[in-house]
Formats: C-alpha cells, sequence, structure tokens
C-alpha cells in the first residue's frame, strides 16, 4: 500500500494531558487534517460543492493504535495512505512516526454523504470525476 | 458480555462541526468521561496514586463505528461494558444509543502504567487490590 | 447583580493539560454550557427556530481572569449572572468556584443573529419574545 | 505596538462548529500557538527548563473580540505584539486578519511561574535572561 501524502505535525501545548503525553483523542484530529491536506493537494476535500451537490465526508470508522508516547514539541511524521476506495466510502492509513519510530497508527473510513431535505446525512456514491482523482493518483504511484 | 455501567450525555454546542453533528473525534471524549465515570463509581481512577505508587491507565487502543448521527441536545444513552481485564490491560466497550437507537459502538484498550524517573509511561500489571475491585463486580453481576 | 443559574462542573481528564491543570481555552467551553443550560432552564438556546426564522447567539467578545488552578476531578461551582440585555446582545458574567474559593471570572457577550442566504451571519434585534422571557426572569429575582 | 511575529492558520474541519463559522474558543488555541511559535523562534517556550528550572507560563488573563466570522480552509493571519513585559507577566496582543480584513483581535496574560513541591503553581519573576531575550528584540525593532 503506498504512501499517497507525507506531512508532518508539531505537537502543541493544548494537545497534552496531565500525564504529558498528547491526549489519545489528539490523534483522530491530526488525521483529518493529514486527510484533508492530502484532499487539497488534489483540489478535493471532505467537505465542498462538487458539481453543483453539497457534499461531505464522515468518519464511519476510526481506530487508533498507540506505539509509543509523543509530548509538546515532538514533531511526527505522518504518512497517509489509502487501503481502498469503495463504491461510497474511502479507507485511510495513516502512520506516525517520530524519528523514524512508529509513534502510531490509525485508520479511518470516510463515507461520502450529501445532506437531504431533512438535514439527514444521506450516504451516497462517490462522484465519478471526484474518485477519477484519487484513482488517478493510485495508478501514477 | 453485562453493562457495568450507564450514564448519559447530552451534546453540547461545541461538539458540533459545520455538518451539523457531532464530531467523529468527540465520541472518544465521551468514551472517556463514560470510564472515568465508571471507575469513580468504584473509588478507583485513570488517574491515581495506588498504595503509594503513581499510575495512570493510558489507551494503547481506541476505536469507533458510527450507525447514526447525533446533533446538538440530542441525549444519548451510554453503556459501559468490560470486554476483557488482562494483566496489564483493561478493554471496554461503549454502546450509544438515542431512544433505543443506536448511534454508535466504541472500543478503548487502557493498559496501567507508572511514570518511570526519566518520564517515560511503562506497562506495568494492574495492581491485584485494583484489578479485584473489577472483578468483584463482574462476577457480582 | 443577581445569579440567575447555579451549575457544577467536573473537570474531566481531557480538560488538563501537561501542567497538570485545566487548560485555559476550557473555562471558554464551560461558560457556553453553563449559558446553554441556564437558557435551556428557561426553553431558550443558543441556536433555535424561533417564530419561524432560525437565529444563534455567536459571540462577539469573551474574557477570562483566572484567580486559581483547578485540576483532575475538581468540582467547581459555576454562578451565571446577565449583566446587560442589549438590543442585539446579552452580556453573561461567570463566576467559577471551588469549595467556595474563586477560581476564575469570565464575561461572555452573544449576539443574536440569523443566518443570511450567502451563510453571512448577520446581527439582529433579539426577538421580543425571547428577551420578555429574560427580562421577565431578572424582574422575578 | 510592533508586531514582533507573523504567522498563518488554516481553518481546520475540527474548528468549525454547525453554525458553519470558528467555534469562538478556537481562538485561543490559535493564540497559543501563535505565541509558542514567535517564543520558539527566539528559543524559548512556554514550558521549558530554564536554568535547571521547571518553569510555565499559564494564563492569568484571556480575551477575545470576534469581528468578522471565518470558516473552513479560510487562511488568516496572525499578528503577535507584545503590549508589556511586567517582572512576572507578559502581556501579548493579536491581530487575526483575513485578506487584510479583520476577523478578531486577542489579548493574553502569561505569568512566570514554577511548580512547588505540593504541585501548586506560584508566580516568580521572569528570569532575567529569558526576559532580555525579549527586551532585545524589542530594542531591535
Amino acid at each position: 500500500m503506498p504512501v499517497v501524502y507525507r506531512t508532518q505535525r508539531r505537537v502543541e501545548f493544548f494537545d497534552t494531558d496531565m500525564a504529558g503525553i498528547v491526549h489519545f483523542s489528539r490523534f483522530f484530529i491530526y488525521m483529518e487534517q493529514a486527510e484533508q491536506e492530502f484532499l487539497r493537494s488534489l483540489g478535493l476535500s471532505v467537505s465542498l460543492v462538487w458539481e453543483g451537490q453539497s457534499i461531505g465526508f464522515p468518519r464511519v470508522s476510526a481506530k487508533c493504535d498507540y506505539i509509543s508516547t509523543v509530548t509538546f514539541e515532538d514533531v511526527m511524521d505522518i504518512d497517509v495512505s489509502i487501503e481502498k476506495i469503495g463504491t461510497k466510502s474511502i479507507t485511510y492509513q495513516f502512520q506516525f512516526s517520530k524519528n523514524g519510530k512508529p509513534v502510531a497508527t490509525g485508520t479511518t473510513v470516510a463515507c461520502c454523504s450529501r445532506k437531504n431535505a431533512d438535514r439527514k446525512m444521506e450516504g451516497i456514491p462517490i462522484p465519478a470525476s471526484y474518485k477519477a482523482k484519487l484513482e488517478a493518483l493510485l495508478t501514477s504511484l
């Protein structure tokens, strides 16, 4: 599974908790930011108007395994991979490391959705032209 | 797997995002709060001095599957179960529902740890008297 | 300035930072929650459909002075007062204390707003019937 | 009052709330990040061991006035100024703007502190060598 995007993240003071380490919930924020940075690099987004329709990519699943701790001012490398592009959903993998040493691994599944008139989210197939951009990238690697 | 603790949580304005729903990362905060409430009901905690030693329970794994969306002011029921008590770790399950309808299910694994002199977290066996309180509860159900 | 609402808040693990105390930004979340609890007690809200119009109360100013620190598991009393009800805005004051000892004092100014067609927030006069509920409470104290 | 540091910040999805704008509390996180980036550019920090002593800079006051709203993907310029360097505290000002248009202005007061044996924070004079770095910068502008 090739890496489709690499980014970095410095741990902020706010990210820490009284144990002196990054709070486990913050890794899900880091994943969202990395996912969005990756999509932005392709002219895509987790929330956008696409071909006249307002769509979003709420997560239907999110997981993180924590391997070693990081703390204030640490800089992590984050590698983003795409595990699967389904009809409606995209499965991402994230590898967090510091100085080459693994910190955490995460997975999120984002489901293409639109808002209905009653403001409920409804899963829909990923628009073909949106999906094509991702698949073109995977093919090029 | 019996429910060991039931609590409720009302969605706060801050918990929502621009999609009008609770941000997926907030469920990990809800899980932490429910875990801590449960432990407190037994005189335990995720961070405490136990028999003279400062211990904590950082998560080594966290997962959430999202089934339906909730929004501002919604009240969720949260059922906490214990899937496993290991030598060093406790595996919790969380069932989120609204009016009896499932919203999300989550799992966290918390690993008993102490801080070493170099401030690194080190996994240690759960103290016998701490573990006994949890096991006594499970036996009583 | 009489207290219009009293509530309590227990400090969660997530609220703390590596200094071992509640992160200063969290007090703004506590203020929002106390404001919303107060409004809910009157059948009001910071975000609602009122007489057919979708209105909200974004803050135009927020301030907090920190007097003493609090940490994990501490329970704070929060006293909410209304300093001023203007044409468009409501000025709240919040007194945080622990065991009668002051912890922090805060002020927020919330401006009644509606979303325009271009999705910009526009300040509007507080609806008379909404304002009347607040003024009736103040008169009754 | 000259600008001592300029930085930028892109609004993340997580920063937004159901009103579709950045939640007011997030500006306090942005201020902390800008303060820390500024200090880091001088080899300083809000939390560090300085001349053998572990010191921090908890905020004793924080304020923000909101002028116009920003939303997901917006990029803000943040200008940091120092209003005052006191014996124990530093007063910062922050100007947030988007495309030259003001978004918000904020002020924080950070008080130099050390942790006592009983883990209480105690205000102390800013170490002379730390203060000298800030004053040298102000003199050079």
